[in-house]
């Protein structure tokens, strides 16, 4: 794709994802399609939480004194807050905000549930929209004032061990999660003043978009005591102690929808995972006159026999060209075709098109015919990820010299690694001086800082971000 | 229950359903358990709709210039928005209210969806959170200022007859989900002076809570070309001539959750109908030290021949009191609880009791046993439905006397059946000399109106109302 802003709008429309015509700048309208893919995605996630988290639902609304109590974090969202003032004709007493993120609605009722160690780890998570008055240029589901889908999850812990353990599996979590979307990832360690507002540290993950731009797609924070000293959340110990508990955070958007469509769509439209397919396979039927009957009997049997499977499927019988139906099917990014014309038949076989590849296979429709289909899905998935991983894994260079590092960002060819000394001056000086963001550190180096070329202490990525 | 009220906040504090400490009046939050029920009530609606309607999902904020479009719409809930004045610091150039309901969020989109009549029938639905500006006294679930739980339907037609059709199906539809919940109605058409504000008519499903109000649990509106004339909801027809469309919508809320709550619980907590228990049964061993090995081996048989027959089923082996363990699930509504002693296992049985009737029923632990604790199910959902339709009939009375209708409404006994002749102002000095609101039509009678004694039309119900 030449001009990736351009094809991602059009893909929105064309592949019926969301409206862009609602009219409130940054607000969207969820598609009936695009609304099945979100959904498949969110319950690909849920699965995961539910596993060790209890969903729960806090109020959208947030009280001025709740959302001003922890001064970093307020200085994180200040300018991006939408306030209600009124309720009908009537000015409120004080101002609502919007939740930015829902620390602070969740935080205080945090405080009235804990009481002891027993009731320690809590684990909880909501699927929410929150909203952020975003000034910079806005981009559907990347850049948005409304954010449709935020699941953001909540810990409180005993100890710091604690909480740096429930770091690791959230960590962990969210690789499950990213690779089952076939989604590369890159995970740093935020720079200090790209960390989130009121959090010790911020892990990171990032994907890298075709135009060579870095998305965040989830972020993971350890908030320490930060939080927990203000909104006091103690507890009172095994040994009759009262202390403050420890938390952490972390959270994914609608980017990671975004993510999906971008990096595995093409010229010919989305490409879904065959996980989070609304539709998996879409039989359409090759129709002569003589032998439609027959042909669209067969479908049927094949789609009955697909069904028993559990996968799901589609005949589309309607009566205009095949042709456009492929067109169709492709533009919406159903993994498998399977075409049935009555040579096929003769045969007894189909054949099978990968939407990825462009591949096509006779499948016979015998008694492994199923499994046989499940094991293409099954090696799509794979294909699909391995591939997204190799073509980001190409565009992340090591670099020991500015101007390579101004090339690679400047012509949108990807992410730079470098030496860096640690020092925030030298880091906002590299950033300046390539022109791109400090995505963070990935881990331990012994070369020169890029900047100072001083003793380095860490590889870090720097890219151009959304 | 002798006082519904305290009864009411005293189960969804004891049985975990949502939280009221929430420091905004009118807001609550949703607690692990309560939300799974939530969770199960909202699948239940979800599968009925997704035969029939795709499922979208549109921005919360509405610019002001939509929400005003529609005079009479607007004036009834002018007085309730909410509105968003800022973001960050700045003054938006136009105000944008909170959603109460989404007609006007929707139908600036069907303008551009619609073209002909092609697109046409359009069933759309999402579930979303609405918001109004509150000023009577709120009550968790029942009249709050943030409904958390709006499942809102929108249909285009393109004749009369087609969005009356829709009204009867949404009709349909609404009983299959209430008979699920054992959730029993009255079905009436709302008064001219009640209905919704735009549409042309309004079907109402209430329900009668234990102190004797009725409880609005759906709404269903048939809009006509109200609304399509206003927003310019036009479409091409067979012939090429241009006309507005015809429009429906219905809703229900977090009160089908109030009612599940309100209408099967006693004093011994929640009762929820099996088909909607995240745990539908409990085990909890009978233990003794010496048998302790034993009991447990076979109560986890047990619940793994109950978890292959697709049931939810939770082993409680917490190491306290069993009487303690009763209490709790009791509280919490689990439908059937297996009890399981050192007895039982020699008798090769198992003790199930019902949460609704207090049954206590020997079981088999045979072939039939999981076919036979399904009946069980089966037969309790049921009773629960039958049970509660009863209490409810027995308190709507046939009623030809003010003074009787008074006594009635003020005593909490229930709901008036009178006769009406059909005139407004009939209708309005009835609610004014019963001190009651007229839920609506509920069919045509030819006796004498209660209220002016001339011939009546209708037979209407009055009732003190949520």
């Amino acid at each position: 794709m030449e001009n990736f802003s351009e094809w991602y709008h059009e893909i929105l429309e064309n592949a019926e994802i969301i409206d862009s015509r609602y009219p409130v700048k940054g607000m969207h309208a969820w598609l009936p399609y695009g609304f099945k893919i979100r959904k498949k995605i969110i319950e690909t996630l849920r699965k995961l939480l539910d596993e060790d988290h209890d969903e729960v639902l806090f109020p959208l609304l947030i009280p001025e004194e709740e959302l001003m109590k922890e001064s970093i974090h307020i200085k994180g969202f200040e300018d991006e807050v939408y306030w209600v003032t009124h309720g009908g004709k009537a000015k409120l007493k004080r101002k609502l905000a919007l939740r930015p993120t829902s620390e602070t609605a969740m935080y205080p009722m945090f405080s009235l549930w804990i009481r002891t160690h027993k009731d320690l780890p809590l684990k909880v998570y909501q699927i929410v929209n929150t909203f952020r008055y975003e000034t910079k240029h806005t981009r559907p589901l990347i850049r948005i004032r409304e954010i449709t889908t935020f699941k953001e999850a909540h810990t409180v812990h005993k100890t710091l061990e604690g909480a740096e353990k429930q770091v690791k599996k959230a960590i962990n979590i969210y690789k499950t999660f990213f690779d089952s979307l076939g989604i590369p990832y890159l995970i740093t360690k935020r720079p200090e003043w790209d960390k989130f507002p009121g959090a010790v540290y911020t892990i990171a993950f990032d994907t890298l978009m075709p135009d060579g731009r870095t998305l965040q797609i989830g972020t993971i924070h350890n908030l320490g005591q930060n939080f927990s000293k203000t909104f006091d959340i103690t507890f009172e110990t095994e040994e009759g102690k009262h202390e403050h508990a420890y938390q952490t955070c972390y959270g994914v958007s609608d980017r990671v929808i975004a993510s999906v469509i971008s990096i595995h769509g093409d010229e010919k439209g989305l490409c879904l995972p065959p996980k989070i397919a609304p539709i998996q396979i879409v039989i359409v039927p090759i129709i002569f006159k003589e032998t439609e009957e027959e042909v669209l009997e067969f479908c049927k049997n094949v789609e009955k026999k697909l069904k028993e499977g559990k996968l799901k499927v589609h005949l589309d019988d309607r009566d205009i060209r095949a042709g456009r139906k492929f067109y169709e099917w492709e533009m919406k990014g159903i993994p498998l075709r399977i075409e049935i014309g009555p040579k096929d038949i003769e045969k007894n076989k189909v054949v099978v098109v990968r939407r990825d590849s462009g591949e096509k296979m006779d499948v016979k429709f015998d008694d492994n015919f199923v499994e046989n289909i499940k094991s293409i899905i099954e090696k799509m998935n794979n294909d699909m990820r391995k591939r997204a991983w190799e073509k980001m894994k190409k565009k992340i260079y090591d670099v020991d010299d500015i101007k390579k590092c101004k090339d690679i960002i400047n012509n949108g060819k990807g992410v730079v690694r470098v030496i860096w000394c640690g020092n925030e001056n030298c880091g906002k000086n590299l950033e300046e001086k390539i022109k791109a963001d400090m995505l963070g550190i990935e881990g331990k180096s012994s070369g020169k800082c890029l900047n100072c070329n001083e003793d380095g202490k860490y590889k870090v990525l720097l890219a151009k971000t959304y």
